[in-house]
């Protein structure tokens, strides 16, 4: 793949914090080219370091801060076959059905197509297999969705658990950080010593795409997980990393040891295929008495792994951890890379 | 009571942050005048003002701020027959013993004596007859405690739901404010852009002394309430005011309205002796989808009411909802005020 | 004038947090009574409380709550004499004029009129004679104005020593509060873990603003204070209060003793007139190392006394200090209150 | 020297914030290889990841987590030609003295000898030649020492000013991190919501070591520039990158072009040298109205070049501006690195 040339990508919804991730990630990406960002009429025309309020800790490189910002059209953004998708939830069904009638392949970070029947809804170390639900789509392009940034720290933690012991309920209560509400997003007086027990839909889309994600590709269709969950959400402080307090029903006995083993030992096909985004270890086991932390371990494996501590015996479930990734990294743009890469590797791009 | 003259009163540990709010709320008592303040040897001798490193929005008074802060001793506070106790638990049980064996009565905020087969553990709204347990103390003084900061919020509002429905088990997430800390607690690398997902020993109490406030006094000793709960407690990014999402599985039938009923109609023995530091109102409910925030509900009821929003269906219990209590005023000072007033009022000081 | 009846007002621009805070003043206000609530056509209709986003620490009661959001023209209000802006700039020059216009006397918080020619620019502290520049105006109602929320902690440190000792130049920095940006103002991705080293206008609001102020009545004209200003402007990550670094080249020698007595003996018309919102001291000198401190101070005086301490000498100019003021209550809300109280006093409302 | 062999290199005081960072920096370096961490009794014989609470974004590597921590004595580091010292001023003077007399160079960013008249105080960029003040030293070894974390952005947006136009005097208001006071350093009760005006000798040391900087190298002694420079020092709720408000009076008039364009063209010996740890640009000018700003740009160059935006007239002295550095990179551990590669490109190691 690396003598190959790389592919020409486009980013919808570019100016926003998880399309702002998606210009930061492509920066010098092996099999990626980013040639064009897309945004809503507002910004067309501008350049792009204007039409961004650019909030990442890392600069703006000059070309990319130099490159015109065009409108969200096919026709737009020049033949690129794949199309990286932050597209605010108000225009994105359209917008994204249009780029796969046109015949590109569109990876989504947002969340309209996520439970449409003939979507692949994919965490890539998690239901890899679920992106062959594409050849169910209409053609001539495709629809490849991430899941909502909340449930990916989630079901990473629990697939692992659910392979080695299966799960029966989940019961888990997110702290979530700042930048998955975008920009301007969460007003200053708010979100200063102040929690907001409150994100809307996020609860409702955390209990659905775990049991999609978790389920099995049965030929055309995914036959939802068989797992009870359920989600209280809180916006929290943070600037980047969705904490989680996670409490799990196992359907086998299982010990302390038995659980800390099948997530260090956890290994899965992005691994094994080596993607330029899989991180080397997608779970990293954390022993410390107050680990994870968002601002300690956010950025583990680069910002891809997800990190998984406390883990204890629940008085109501059977055992009670906490787990951490980073929701703009692999909880978005990260994570659609990884999908995209996956979706390359299996040959849906040609 | 208004016309009786005021009871004299010493402060223990005055000079941390749940002291503060102790020599804080007393400003002005009508019950109570606050005559001593006491500390560390450390700090004994100096002039209140200079020992105490002052964090309160409120400003320190004059006159408070010159009391001499004396040792932790029965001689050393005059003869105040009402103790409140803000001490480190590392040396509360021994002082507090010896205040006890001294004739005094000591309303605690620590720790040490609260799981003691003859302390009463008291919520004033929740188990205001447990206040009786006392009599089985040796004497003359006697010692009674006040739950956990994270405890009370959320025996508070379990309560209404136990009286009406029964519990059969509860899970709760905290999120709790870094006063609860005290002085220097969390340093603020450690507070900011992050969460904290451990509090030690925490997670115990709240199991623990749930299930001792929610029991029922039989003669000398109390039955704790048969009810499983778990709990997983983080420290985040705010001043003052806890907030837990919370799980429970009823042991009858009940609609929405059933329970925003129970905790809107709830009121109780700190109600009825209009006692002065109770609130109207015990338990606020609140129907704005995004409610409670600890820095806009915090101070309801003057930091004494606990408020509850969110409340919906729970897919793996029966509901799901939020509660929030001001940890410094009714998780502590305050609720430790209330508790004496409530012992006052039942005629345990003469 | 406690016993003659209260001056029925309305608050125009009610939604906002400076809007908010007026409300939050103006309940139990011994002399003026809140009658009407307005704000953008985008509000009118509504109930106060659904229209506003409530922010403010202290909960808003219901019978304000309850108030219906009428547009901001004069025959929507009633017969209100007093009207209080909150107006955001780009409305409240016109809608202010035409309050005038018919007959109300309108004191505001907005940028647009203080500095015309005839439009008093008052601090009740400072400048209480200005208030009589309103004479000079076109009738038959007048317009006073608050100055800038930076403008007005500085301008109260600087009276006592321009009055003492004669002031030659400042230089001033400040950190000013986030509340100070309005609802929804700044994002909290721009606020946390970080400084904004810029406010538009607000460093020319400063330096122009000061020496009107300072100036002189010279009939219906105010002739501008001979000072040099140069300021430099901050937003800091706090909720509430704005903290200044000042610099001040002296006319006259004079030691830090006589600063501190100026200040400390600093006492104006307000006082002498026991005007209901006047701190009993305008200005609190502190003498700790590390004072004033924004989550420690702004509340002095009920949010209404500016606090100063860290006196030092200036190797460039004379003095260096540190001056604190709350920014929604002195320089803003509570600062026009007052100014309307001095206007009643002085007799321009019948 | 790249094919040259590294050079052995030991951490004192490496458990702190500082020498974390000296740690993390450290990792990698072409030059120098490190070999032993050290710090104070309490944590030596430990192995370093339990000794140090690691508090830095990137994790810490396993290898030099398992590093035994080691007293701070010369015999105990091993034959390290070169020392780093990170220690807390309380130890630094004796230590450093004593690694010094056994024959080592000691780098340090403790304030202990900065102001001693043998003692280099170097900024790279500003006064490399400074260096050979070392050979005025006893021996066998050396003492050089980095400025204080706030001096070193000050110097370094100044340097090119002084050359360009000469700088008659200095006004600088700082806006702190953090993460300068250190592990456990400001309670997160006085960081949240809050802003400290003063830090400990702060100003003081801003005040004579621009002097001594900026000065010159006369034979065996430092004769202090000619400059007046006043200082105003405050703590933010910020993490890391201290923001300073400056103004400066020059000696020969200028343009906004001119000093922008000596900011741009600037470039120094540690940039003709090509010192691994040297930004390629030292000073980044920025054009937009609100930078530099700490989350978005403390990061430029790696954390080693300082950035300079908001140039504007002053109108007390010539010009006013805002520069921006990172503490614990530039300002710390990265600076004392760039030293130390100087020392050794000038030949004082062998």
């Amino acid at each position: 793949m690396t003598d190959r040339k790389r592919i020409p990508v486009a980013v919808l919804g570019a100016t926003g914090s998880v399309g702002q991730r998606f210009v930061e990630l492509l920066l010098g990406h092996p099999w990626f080219e980013l040639r064009a960002v897309a945004a809503s009429d507002r910004s067309a025309g501008r350049a792009y370091r204007e039409a961004a309020r650019w909030l990442q800790a890392a600069p703006l490189s000059p070309e990319i801060g130099g490159l015109p910002v065009r409108p969200c059209e096919p026709g737009a953004v020049g033949d690129c076959p794949l199309v990286f998708s932050a597209l605010d939830s108000s225009v994105a069904g359209e917008v994204e059905k249009a780029f796969a009638a046109a015949g590109r392949v569109v990876v989504s970070n947002s969340k309209n197509h996520r439970m449409d029947p003939d979507v692949p809804l994919v965490v890539p170390e998690v239901n890899p297999d679920h992106v062959e639900l594409v050849r169910a789509q209409p053609g001539p392009g495709a629809i490849l969705t991430n899941p909502n940034c909340s449930t990916i720290g989630l079901v990473l933690a629990l697939k692992p658990l659910a392979d080695a012991f299966g799960i029966e309920s989940v019961n888990v209560v997110t702290m979530q950080a700042l930048s998955g509400a975008g920009i301007p997003g969460v007003p200053s007086l708010s979100a200063l010593d102040n929690v907001i027990p409150f994100i809307a839909g996020e609860e409702e889309k955390i209990e659905n795409e775990t049991r999609k994600i978790l389920g099995r590709l049965d030929g055309a269709r995914i036959a939802p997980a068989d797992v009870t969950v359920s989600a209280a959400c809180n916006r929290v402080s943070v600037i980047d990393g969705h904490l989680e307090c996670v409490s799990v029903k196992l359907r086998k006995k299982a010990s302390a040891g038995d659980l800390e083993s099948a997530w260090r030992d956890f290994s899965a096909e992005p691994q094994a295929r080596k993607l330029p985004s899989a991180p080397a270890a997608p779970i990293v086991f954390l022993r410390e008495d107050d680990a994870p932390q968002p601002r300690l371990h956010r950025d583990l494996g680069g910002g891809m792994a997800a990190s998984v501590g406390r883990l204890r015996p629940c008085p109501l479930l059977d055992w009670k951890f906490v787990t951490l990734s980073h929701n703009t990294i692999r909880g978005a743009a990260g994570g659609s890379l990884l999908l995209a890469e996956l979706a390359v590797a299996r040959g849906l791009l040609k």
